[in-house]
Formats: C-alpha cells, structure tokens, sequence
C-alpha cells in the first residue's frame, strides 16, 4: 500500500499542540489510512522553546515567524494551536498561501472575524476544520448514529454542563484565558463552544438564547505561565480579569428543542465534566467526558419493569473508532478525540470532502457565542439569525 | 411520659392525602415527641371513596363537605391536600377558624391569594406550614448544617433539575395537573416550586429570572383518573393543555449565587429525579433523591491527590433524623421525608414556635413561581422583588 | 370488607424487635389485607425496659417472663428476636402451645437445634417464618421473577458480598453478637446467613462448601450496650472474642452455579453492603442493598453496540410489592423488606398455606453455616449433605 | 540531550504485540526519557503476515525464525509476546544470547519452565520484566503509595475479580487459549494472574490456597482466529476444551490478610472487569479497569458524618505518571498502562537497576498459579511455599 504524504506546519505548541503533536504521531498506528501525516514543522516566537518543543513533539524543523511557516512550499497543512486573538490573521494568510488548515476552537476572537476566516478558505478552496474534538468520543459519534437512526424520537431537551475548577483559587494568576483582548470570552468560548458544538451536531441549529456571564473573582495576581492551566502566582501586583467566570444560558433549537447550558470554571470538585443528557420522545442519553468511553442510554420502549438507562462500554468493533483499538472493555482516553479529528481531516483532504466541524461550524459556533454575550449584556433574549 | 394529643382534619385523600396519613401514622412510632396526632377525619365530596379511604388510611371519621370539617370542634390541624385551586379559600377559612394548618405545594394559585393566605394566618396566630418534604431528607438537612457552618464558602452555582417522564405518552389524559384553572402551572408548579424551596433553603432569596416554559403535546384525551399519575386514557375528544410540560430558568440569588433550573415531565428514563448541585468557594455537594440517602460533597482543602467527592450514606446517628431510625447502611425512602415534615409542624404547634417552611416560604416560592411564569410570557428578565 | 385478626405476642424488643414492631403497625396501611395484626404483648426481663418499650413500639401489654407470653390464650403468634441461643426453647415452647411462629435468623445456635425446631412447627401444624427479609426487597423479588421466567439461562456465578465495619475499632465492646454461647457464629451467622439465603432463594441448594473464619480482633474490652450495635467502651478489663470476624467462603451448588461468599465486618466503609451478582447464560444482574431499590439488569441478547447493565428502579406497579406504596422513583428503605415479610407471613396464617423462607431454610441455611464452620475448622471442603 | 538507544526485537505480533508497539512508538512522546526504544524487527512464522504487521506497527524489519532476531547484533532486547508454551524456550535463548527480556504473562506453561527462565536471567545477568501491565495504571500505583505510608494500616481483605465473558457463546471457536497444551491454563493464567500480581504489589506473598476450577462448556468448534477473541466458528467439528472458563480460589497471605479471587470468562456484561477491593485498618480502596482513572478511597478517621469513598480521578500532577500527559480530569486509557511499564523496563536498563515486575515475580506468580490448580485438582488447601 502506497500512502500519500500529508505535510504539516502547526504554530503553537502549548496544550492544544501536544495534543495535536500526537494525534498525528499515533493516527498511523491504529488507523490503517493511504495517508501519512508528516510533522514537517512547528513555529513559535521563543527560539529555544520551539527547538525544545519540535523535539520532544517529534517535529521536523522550527521556525520563529509563523509567516514563514505559511511560505513553506513543503507545508500542506497549517495548524492553528495559538491563543483565539490570532486565529483569524494566521488563517487567512493560511488560505491565501492555498494551505488546508485546522485550527483551535474556538475559530475567532469576533464573530467578523469569523466571517472574513470563512470567506477566505471558501475563496482559496482549502480543506479547513475546527477541533471540537469531543464530537469524536466514540460515545459522542455513537450518539449521532442513535439520532439519526430515529432511536431518541424527537429531541425535548438538551442539557450539558461544563464545569472546571482549575481557577478557583483567587491566587490563580491573570493568564492570557483570563484576558478578554486575547481570548475574547472565558468560560464560554473555552468550554462553552464545546457544549454548543455537541448541541449543534447532535441536535440541530440554535434559534435565539437568553444567559447570565458572571465574574467571581474580579482582579488577580499578574503573570502568566507556560501551562496557562496550574499554579500559584506570587505576585502582588493585580490586573482585572476582563471574561468571564462562568456562562449559562437557555436556548431554543430550530426544530423545538430545548437546551440549558452551563460553562463554569468555579465547579469546585470538577475538574474537565463536560457533561451533556439528551431527552427525546423515544429515549434518552447520558454522557461524561470525565468516563468518555461510557454512554447511559434509555428506551421508552424498552419492556415494562426492564426500562431503565444502560451504561454501554462504548469500546466494541461496533463502536465508532472503537474497533481500531483494543477488544471491548478496554478503554481509551482523551487524546484519542484528536487522533479521530486528524484522522477526519487528514481524510477530507486525500479524498476531496470538507469534513465536519469546519470553519462553517466554526462560525455558527461563534454566532451563538456572540449572541450569547450580547444576551448578557442587554439582559435580553438574542436571535441568532440576527447576528 | 405525658402526650399530648394534636387533632387532624384532613381535606383531599389522592397521593399526598397517603403520604400525609402515613406521616401522622408512623411519627410516634420513631420519633419519641411528647406529641400524638390524632387522625380525626378526612373530607371529600365523594361519600363511599372518602369514607373508603378513611378505613385503609386510619381517620376515625369523615366529612362530605370540607367546610363542616374547618367548623367540627375537635380539630385542632387542617390539613389541605387538595388540587392547588382550592387551597386559598379552605385555608383562609381554615385560618379564620383558629386552626393550625398544613398545606401541600405550591401555596395557591396565584401570588395574589397566597398574599392572602398569609395574612389569614398571620391575622388569626395560626401556626402553618408548607409541604415542601424534600428539605427533610436527611442529606438535604445535613447540607444545610454544612452550609451553616461554612464548610462550602461562598456559594458560585447551584445546579437543579427535576426530572419526570410519566406524561410523555400523548394518550396520557388531561388529567387535573394539566389544567391551569386547576393546578396554576404544570411542571413549574408542581416539581419546579420544589426545586425553588431547595433553593431558597440552602442558597438564599432570588434576585430576578428568566425563563423559558414549553408545552411539547398541546392536546390530550380527556378524561381524568383517580391517582392522576398513570395509565392511557381511551377517550378520543382532545383537550387542550393549559399548563407547561417543562419550564427551565436562569436565576440571580441576592447573594450573588447564579442558579440554573429545569422541571420538566418529558425527560424519559427519569422517574422523580430531583437532584441539585452546589459548588461553593470551599466545597461542593451533590444529590439526587431517587438516591436520596447519598449525599455526594467535595472539600477544596482535602489533601492533594485525595481530593474527589465523597458518597456519603446519610444513615449515621449524626445525620439529621436518621438515628431515629436504623443502625447506619440501612436506607430510609420517600415517606420518611414527610415524617420529618409533619414530626417540624407539630412540634411547632406543640412549643409554640413558627415552624419552616410555612406560608411566608410559599408566598416567596410564589413570587418566583410567577417572576417565572412573566418571564416566559414576556421572554424577559423579571425581578422578583417586583411581584 | 371484615379483617381477621391476628395477635401477635413478640419476644424481645432491640434492633430486630423495632423492625418487626413497625411492620405490624405499617402493614395495613399500605397492604389492602383481610388481616389486622394486633400487636398484643411483648415480653422481656427488665420491666421497665420493657414497659417503655411496648408504650413506644404500640404493644397492648407486656410480660416479663416469655413463658407467660407464650401460655396466653389470646396471642396467635409467637415473634422470636432474642438473641441466637434461645430462639430453640422458645420455638419449642411456641409450637407445643400452638402459636405460629416467625423468628429472626439464623434459625438456631447448633444445627441439633435447628432440627428439633423443624421437628416442633411440624408435628404441631403451626406456621412458620424465618426473617430473612432481604428477599423481600422488590428488586430481590424481581430477580426471582427474571430467574424462574428464564430470563438469565443457566446460572454460572452467585458473587456476594455482605460487608459491614461497625466493629473495627478494637475498643468496640465484647457485646452478645461476638461470644459463641450466645451467637453461635459472628459475621457467619449475622450476616453471611442472609447471602446464602439469598443464594438459596435465587440459585438454588448448596452442595459444597470450603472456607476462612478469621477474628481479626481476638480481645475487647467487656461490657454490654443496648443497641449492640455502636460506641465504645470504657472499661479496661479485656475479653476473648469467641467468634468469626470474618468468614469467606467458595461453594458449588447443586445444579452447577459457583459461589463466592464473603461476610466481614472489618470492611471499611462499608456500613452495610449488602450485595449480589449473578451471571448467567443468557443474562447477569447485580444489587446492592444500600441503594436497596436499584436493580442492574443485562441481557446477552440486547442488540449489538446497545448491552450494558440497565439501571432500573424497582419502584413501578409492576415490581413486586412497589405498586403499594409511591409512584415511581420514590423510594422505599430498609424497613419495607420487613412489612413485605410480615406480609407473607401472616397471609400464610390466614390462607392456610406454609410461606417461604420458614423453618425448613432455616435449617438448610443452618446446615451451610455448620458446613462452612466445619471446613474452617478442618481447612478442607465439606458436603452440605452431610450435615 | 543525548538520548540513548536501546533496540528492541518483538517476538509474536497479536493483541500484546500492538500493545507492545504502541508503548515503544509513545513513549518518547510523553516521557522526557533520554531513552530512544527503537522498533528495530519483529518475528513470525507467516512471512506476508509479519511483514504487514511490521509496517503497520513501525518495525524496521522482521525474521520468520524467532532464533534469527535473538542471534542479531542490532538487537538489545528480546520482546516475548508468543503464547505462553513458547516463552520459556524463547526466553532462556535470549538470556543466553545476552538480551534483556520484557516477555508477557504468565511467566511459562509450568513452574519447572519458569523456575528455569528465572536462572537463565540470573544467571546471563540480563534485565528482565513481566507485563503485569495494570499495576501500572496510575490509580493503582498510587493505591501502593497511600499503602506505603501507610494510610490503609494493617491489611484485612484484598477482594479481586477480572470478569470477562467474550466465550460465553457456545459457538465460540477453540481458539488457543482454550488449549491446556499452549495455555496452560484459561482465566486462571490469562486474567486471575493479574489479579494475582495486584495483589502481590499491594498487599504482599500469598501464604496458602484453595480454588475451584470449572469449565462449564466442554466442547467447541474446531478453528482459530486472527484475533483470537472474537466472532463465532461455522466450523461443525467439535474439540475439548482443556482449561478452565473460571478459577475461583480464597487465600490467606504472609501478613495475615485474607484474599477473594475469581477469575471467570463467563461474566456476562463484564468486558474486561478488573477490578479490586482492599479494606485496611485505617481505610479501604476500591478500583475498576472499566474506569481505570478513577480511585475510590475511604479512611475511617475522617470526620463523623464526612465519611465515604472518595471518587478520586487520579489524572492529577501529584499522581504517578499522570503529569506527563493532560491537565486534570482529562483521562488516559488502557495503552497508557503499557507505555508506563516499558518506561520502567527501558529506565532500568539504561540505569542498571532490576525493574519490577520482573521473573522473580512471574516466578512467584507461577507459584500461586500452580497451588490453585493443584487445590482444585486434590480439592484441599495447598501452600505457596511447597510449590
């Protein structure tokens, strides 16, 4: 079997791009794909914390300027793993170099920017995706297959919870999340895209919404850290937290259903539930990214006395993904969300579909995210078509 | 050891007409009070159905006409168990009359006659109060002590959702619970004014609301059934729904506490799932009523590695109310709130103290009840200090 | 509707005395019976003791000596929860006066015993009952019902577990429960008899058995508590703990199935695990009695990619003994298994027919645990049938 | 930073084979090692088949002759992942040839065998390792570290069961594990040997024994299978099956603590269902594989009415190799544990220490392998130390 080399340039390397550092490492492992990702280059402004970076992540070059990476005639693909301000910039030269490219959710810092990202991998015919990576939990995919199937009936309600608590502590410093000309929003755009990404994909196009965006702890210690994610800060010095908290609001689906969404990093004793239950007029399901690989599944019509949810080891060959991996039982984890997202684009890109999530969903995405803010705002319901 | 007897008369005889007699039936037997209710009587305008339920539950005589049971000497406690539109005007006779009274939820059908209500009994020193059992369960109390004594900090989030799937079948009849000129709302009123109650206990007084309400099956089969709870009906006229299937709301509490809120009958695999999570500054808790002597509750300051929620079986002598019952791992159920509930009142009668919660707690509820209710008619933000 | 009463006379009133109390007085209320229990005397050494104890359990009078009890002419049925010796003389004399009788397990302190209290509810035609009354839990019953309708195929595995902790603490006093003389056994007979009832019940006869016994604790301080069941002691004088702390246990039973047997109370944690797993052919299911109304159910056959275990709560009409209480997902506790035993028991009296488990388990239970004391003993298998 | 190479040759290429590789591949990823495992050849019989496995899972070259790839020079360590009646032969020629061994479980068919690989290591002076790969989940590691210091105190029960039930289904083929002559024995040597290596790692040396063995289907249809653990045979020819489908055994350990074992492929709902309980003194613990992340941990002195199991996601820095990959609550999976166990053999090369689990310990495992099946076979007690 022959493979076609896919080449990659990622800029950032952080978190998001360990995590993506090794979905390509690892995809050609488990999945028998005609494609080879090559981890041809990562770029960062730091010289000695690239060179480190592209070693440890298996990367075959570095560069300092992010613009020369998109230059690069041996890069067919860029990765965008940088904080959300500098998604748009690095994106639309990303299309206008005829790159495909992948980027971090969520797509931009404004829903605008959002707008010109799209326009610019629809003009320059790229393959693009947005890594919702909890769309491809085998649990999350088998859910789909359920819907689409007809098992849930008509979906009542959607209900999902993201709650962290990594920041609860008010010595927690003013990382870059926490800075609203850098991130855009807090809780809501980091997690709560998420929620609204599985909302989207499992139930449909959100109408109108009405929230609350709260800020507990209103100014912190300056400095930021490698991780972004840990620590104590021992400065004194305070700056003002500029997003938010915490995130909750109603919605209206399309087609009727009802949704109630929480994002919040003050969930002390959670540290990444991001939880969702659908109710529908035949069924019902439950799940937990903290146990990914279990689904809770309910059927109205299972027989009287024997109904009640089922808690499925989502890890057999019947199992979306799951049958690359080991026999039923034994699970996977966290990462292998990007394994399968890489694995969708990668795909997309050999065999000339778009795949999904993409910059599309990216800016429907950030259409809710907008008007979920503005409905904090106002202190009023926000139409989604309206923004 | 002297005891003194305390004299019921009890209106209505359905499913909380059971839970209450059963109460009244079993308190002395676990709880060594120096008070002995009296099952009176019961009234009912239906002679052989009131009279049969006399005999199965234990009222030594009965009434056809609940105003010869306000007027009968030898009754010291109305207890009103009765659909909600006739609370109002029994219990300000009740009142009138100089009895102490028991009401089930929610007080009355508009906030109008619960201001009423409460002068009534305010205007003639009656002791009163309001059947929201759950805050009796034993976890729920011990919540509260946990509060109390600081253990969670300052409250960020509390987290309700009551859940019940037994009207999800459209031939389920337009039974009185789905009327508004008799029940007031349907899930809102019902489970979702108890989901408030748990609120207000352990979080405090709400600020203002937003909220969506939503009737999925707008017509049914008429016809109503004696427990209101069950079976299809054959009847092939429709009727129309009056009263919401699910109503969801966002809430600001006065002390800064963002709550999130869901009552809905079309959650299917969800029986009675009353559950709520609090995440406070310094820990957290977590519960569920179908498993309602588990009590979930995480400590920030529990050493590291060890931290994670405890699952509590809140069966220990320490544990509110449960040493009056059986050694610790031996469960207690849903009826055993109701004891706590009836053994509060009737101490309160006995010591002469205003028992919690009474009618001053269900004219709160009611403010939010309709502070909700005005929301989703006006799809705006309501404030309850307004109502 | 006339009811038939029943009088019942009961011998000793600690933990068990309570729980059979309070079924007698619950009974009616929620079972439509054509039986009354009338609660007529109790009978107990310490007349103080015992006074106070019948004004506060609702029995009509009370004897100081048993043998009086047993001599009325107006008591139909003589309720044994003394402490293990005695049960024998006291069933004897009760069934040559011709009482009916329900006593608390294990049936006796010697296998000897047990026979000759077979013997005497034999040759005098009385009714008998044993109170294994986790077999009366709904989900229990339920299991029965899956059991003998097929639903599990051939049973491969009975797993249970009984574990308790409340003796762990080494200055937990040398109560009854812990001297030979009076218990016969410790963990064995307390509490690894109700899972091999459990496993009669649902798997079938034993064949053979080999085992641990094992008394972590070999000295306590003296002294008795009333309860028997919690705090400390002070007094320094030590005694010889003469039973098992802990006894595991493997069996084959007569049609095949294996068994794994385990009864400690030196499980941390544990307050009363009460637990079982069956796997058979076609099916598994596992319950725990702490969260007592919960039954897991999995079936071989479900669909490919929807198997796993079903939660389900056993409080609907149709699991056996729920429909009399709540609708669903309100709970029932501890207490209930009791008022169902009871149930039987006294339907067994008033329709002539002989309810199970009575005598005749208690004895094939008494053979099990002679077995299983006999292979500690010797460290070798041992067959049940010859016992 | 230099890393140094150490070159592996892999021997076998079925489930453990990919395990294996995959652990190799990873390893650099997560773990700053200034070890480089390089994939150097792989051998198997079926020559297209090694050379397919060799590209998908990044093997430099493969042999069709094991005895080739132990004669290499380019070769430092001989990876044994063959069926158990090839791992002493194989095993004792790579002593002899100086290679450093990683070899699966258990150990050989026989004690004679593995007494006889144990001397070959010892005496080539190689380092060696058994693939108890579940010790090496971080819950358990950190089980042995809250042991070491000791917050369980003394030990009273370490209860185990690795349920599975992938051959529940007569139609299921004799595939090689069902085969005495190459498996030595079924769920016994296959699963209750991990069991037994849990337990050994946490509790300590098992004094004496006694077990049941059972094999409830005796005959199934000829043919093998790629996998080996899946799909049915349409083959009509039947075979004997030779080893056990459960293996139940009770034991007593040096220390005093008494052990559960069951080990059962006839568990159904139970996919790979590893899992334990220890209950200490001064606290319990309670694990499962299914979601290996979680810990559940409970100590008695913490406050009264605080007690329970905590519900520990052991996905945070502080726990043993969690911090090489995700922030807190993001979950590893099944692979992560052969990753951690390689790291550890590679680690103990490179800095000339013996790592653990080694041959010593598949030695000691053997031991108490081969007591089982002479307990069940003689139906009596059998001792570690006579083996």
């Amino acid at each position: 079997m022959k493979q076609k080399e896919i080449r990659i340039g990622m800029i950032g390397y952080q978190f998001m791009g360990k995590a993506h550092s090794h979905a390509y490492r690892d995809l050609p492992f488990f999945f028998n794909t005609k494609i080879k990702p090559v981890q041809k280059a990562i770029a960062g402004r730091n010289e000695s914390a690239v060179k480190e970076a592209a070693e440890k992540m298996g990367w075959e070059s570095y560069e300092t300027d992010w613009r020369r990476l998109v230059e690069r005639d041996d890069i067919d693909v860029i990765d965008i793993v940088t904080p959300n301000h500098t998604h748009a910039e690095i994106a639309i030269a990303a299309a206008e170099a005829g790159k495909h490219i992948i980027t971090e959710k969520p797509l931009a810092l404004t829903l605008e920017e959002a707008h010109q990202m799209y326009e610019a991998v629809q003009k320059n015919g790229v393959t693009h995706m947005i890594c919702h990576n909890y769309r491809f939990a085998p649990a999350v995919q088998f859910t789909k297959k359920l819907i689409e199937a007809g098992r849930l009936g008509r979906i009542y309600h959607f209900r999902a919870n993201y709650l962290q608590d990594f920041i609860m502590d008010p010595q927690f410093p003013l990382v870059w999340r926490l800075k609203k000309e850098v991130s855009g929003t807090g809780a809501l755009g980091d997690i709560g895209a998420h929620s609204i990404d599985l909302a989207r994909f499992l139930v449909g196009e959100f109408k109108e919404v009405v929230s609350i965006m709260e800020t507990f702890i209103k100014e912190r210690p300056m400095g930021e850290m490698s991780s972004g994610l840990q620590a104590k800060s021992n400065n004194s010095t305070l700056g003002e937290v500029t997003v938010d908290d915490a995130a909750l609001f109603l919605a209206k689906f399309e087609n009727g259903a009802l949704g109630t969404f929480e994002a919040t990093r003050f969930a002390g004793g959670n540290r990444n539930k991001n939880k969702f239950e659908i109710n529908g007029e035949k069924g019902s399901v439950r799940w937990d990214m903290e146990n990914m690989n279990n689904l809770e599944v309910y059927f109205a019509n299972d027989e009287p006395g024997l109904q009640g949810f089922r808690l499925i080891n989502c890890t057999e060959e019947i199992h979306p993904y799951a049958g690359a991996y080991w026999p039923s039982g034994h699970i996977i984890g966290y990462e292998h969300t990007f394994i399968h997202l890489v694995h969708e684009f990668l795909n997309g890109i050999a065999n000339n579909y778009q795949p999904e999530p993409n910059f599309k969903d990216g800016l429907k995405n950030q259409q809710v995210l907008k008007a979920v803010e503005e409905s904090a705002e106002l202190k009023q319901w926000v139409n989604i078509a309206e923004q």
